[in-house]
């Protein structure tokens, strides 16, 4: 307890500097802090000499205090830390490097993001990321089947289930993506518009409710991978070159099609955001075709590039025996889009919403895109048996948006 | 460390009547060491006098020094007395009552069950156990549906999930039960009558294969209940009124399945045994007839409880969606008969027999109850999806026995 400081701008520098070797001598100091306050300082420590940098992001002592109080935040950068340096190793850097955790200052340094944006923010801005299903796709593979029974010896995967057992945040996810938005109440949030229509296409959906929760029982259950655990567009970093993935704090041990359904439920809502929000025309044409080849792509290239890694990674012998890998792939791929339902219809009536869907300023314009996204979930849900191919997703979503 | 003293069949009256208020003031003692010598000390403390005892287990000085050299056995008496008493609230006493249980001593005081003898050596002398079916199935319904999503909080199941996480005898069932069975070698052992037809129906058989992996992968991931892990006949003792589910040690967090389809193959193995050691005549059709109504109403009351205890106990909102029960007990079952296959196909060709077939003292028909039961555990295993009632059970029996 006592070893701990809370840092400044003015410290920040000199903590860094006898923690590890990361400036020149003949540095230049810029130091912000950058963060929101609730939780964390956070500081961009930059030297401008040699144009480089790195982030510090310091547990606030009122937190640290907390002690029993914040279950959440205590100890969370440990295992972010611990989640970033596997999930930087199996993907060859597709998520920030941390260079070190401290316990004693409940501080972790880790890799400066500055030249990339929030995906989110970036396809709202109608940017396109040519590289991005290729590095998303390995980055879904690397962390998934590497961490997954098919892969690891048994032993060492179990112990890996018993480390990132997450209880409160997977709670979080079966209440919010599971449970609430397919009932009335609770903590949904909806616009009047859609209140009958929720009720009578979402609520009163019997068979619906029966899919979820069988969907939501795979979600508790089936430990089959780490996940990160909330993969949607607000997690990840991008610039034309580059992807990052961040924030892995719900990852835990289960169903790989919980990070895919997810991914591919954020790229169609900002499809839906596009063709509601820009008048027809070049930009949109060329948002819109960069969004479907990404859909595509992403199903696709997660399908082939596993099936490829499969062969060269396996390890148990019954993973080896003929036909396996296609149908462990497939049984994958069908509950991804079980998941991308389950996303698309939290996002809209649920507690937490996307500006994707949100920011379309048109009432009937955006009334009308929740609504034709909440049909589309619906048969993302249901039919999700057929839906294991990106061709297949294009024509849905040709056919209902 | 000094704390612990090796017990003597002197010493062991004394430490008990330390422990607890067990045995009356004018009790007379008769003390007996029966256990193998192998990890345990095992005492029966007796009072002839007022005719009560109780069983006194301590782990032996050399297995409790040994230390990190022995970690199945350290500490394993703790984790067992964690699980009957879970088990023994659940089920209102269908596993022995734990009296106590001492971590300095490494020592454990338990119900008796002197008027009880192992199933499999009853069932081997042709007894009949007419509430067993009964007793067994509220044990299944109790242990696995009070433990699971359906009933529990979430975050406390969680919790045992990560309490109960038991890789080193997962990983035996991994190796013993879904994989060395449908290759060639390894521990496997197989009378020299068998090896053409184990490799020509067994492990050059593909499909079964791809089932059998099905199976072993939801076994490692899917956390769905507390199970028993190893409820085979020798794991349960029995007279003509009670049932006690005894030896929790390989409890783990995993598929409902893997309990009852032990026990289904286990009575099916008793079956063909009876059948090839008996001449016809009314033991064998008393026998018989015992034993296929226990198969039959093992499935039928684990699913008639099962479906009436679910509702009467369900807490998670989405279980509740109508039809939801019927697909998940259905599941169960499904994948119960996977299970069933399984078990008969490594106690036949791999490393642990069942007395039941190797005892069939001819030859001829040894050999031929062996081979029928490798037919039929197939059939179990690929039509799976179809064997989800007592009724086809016996159907399948008849036509393949």
């Amino acid at each position: 307890m006592s070893k701990y400081v809370e840092l400044n701008e003015k410290t920040v520098v000199e903590y860094v500097n006898n923690k590890m070797d990361f400036f020149a001598p003949d540095a230049e100091y810029v130091c912000n802090e950058i963060g929101d306050g609730n939780l964390n300082l956070v500081f961009r420590v930059k030297d401008t000499k040699n144009n480089k940098s790195l982030i510090v992001k310091q547990a606030l002592p009122y937190v640290r205090a907390a002690g029993e109080d914040w279950p959440l935040d205590i100890g969370r950068g440990e295992i972010e830390t611990h989640i970033l340096n596997i999930e930087y190793e199996l993907t060859d850097g597709l998520v920030p490097k941390v260079y070190f955790y401290d316990a004693d200052m409940y501080c972790m340094a880790m890799e400066d993001l500055d030249n990339y944006i929030i995906m989110r923010y970036g396809l709202l801005d109608y940017n396109q990321y040519p590289y991005f299903a290729d590095q998303i796709s390995d980055f879904l593979v690397k962390t998934l089947l590497l961490t997954s029974d098919v892969v690891m010896g048994h032993k060492e995967k179990k112990e890996n289930v018993k480390a990132f057992i997450n209880p409160e945040l997977c709670e979080i996810t079966e209440d919010l993506v599971y449970t609430e938005p397919f009932h009335i109440g609770a903590r949904n949030d909806m616009e009047e518009a859609l209140v009958k229509f929720h009720k009578e296409e979402i609520v009163e959906d019997e068979e619906l409710a029966r899919e979820v929760a069988k969907l939501k029982f795979d979600f508790m259950n089936n430990a089959q991978a780490l996940l990160h655990g909330d993969l949607h567009t607000g997690s990840i970093f991008v610039n034309p070159e580059s992807t990052k993935v961040i924030d892995p704090e719900f990852a835990f041990y289960g169903p790989m099609a919980y990070d895919i359904g997810a991914l591919i439920a954020n790229l169609i809502m900002n499809y839906i955001s596009t063709k509601a929000s820009l008048e027809e025309g070049q930009l949109r044409s060329k948002h819109e075709k960069f969004l479907l080849d990404a859909i595509r792509d992403v199903v696709d290239m997660f399908k082939s590039k596993a099936l490829e890694l499969w062969d060269e990674v396996v390890t148990d012998k019954m993973a080896k025996t003929k036909g396996f890998k296609e149908y462990y792939i497939n049984d994958v791929l069908v509950n991804s889009a079980g998941v991308a339902g389950c996303e698309m219809v939290r996002r809209t009536v649920g507690f937490a919403h996307v500006k994707d869907l949100d920011g379309i300023a048109n009432d009937e314009k955006r009334i009308k895109a929740k609504k034709e996204n909440l049909h589309l979930a619906k048969i993302l849900i249901k039919n999700r048996a057929e839906i294991v191919t990106g061709e297949e997703y294009l024509r849905l979503i040709e056919k209902y948006l």
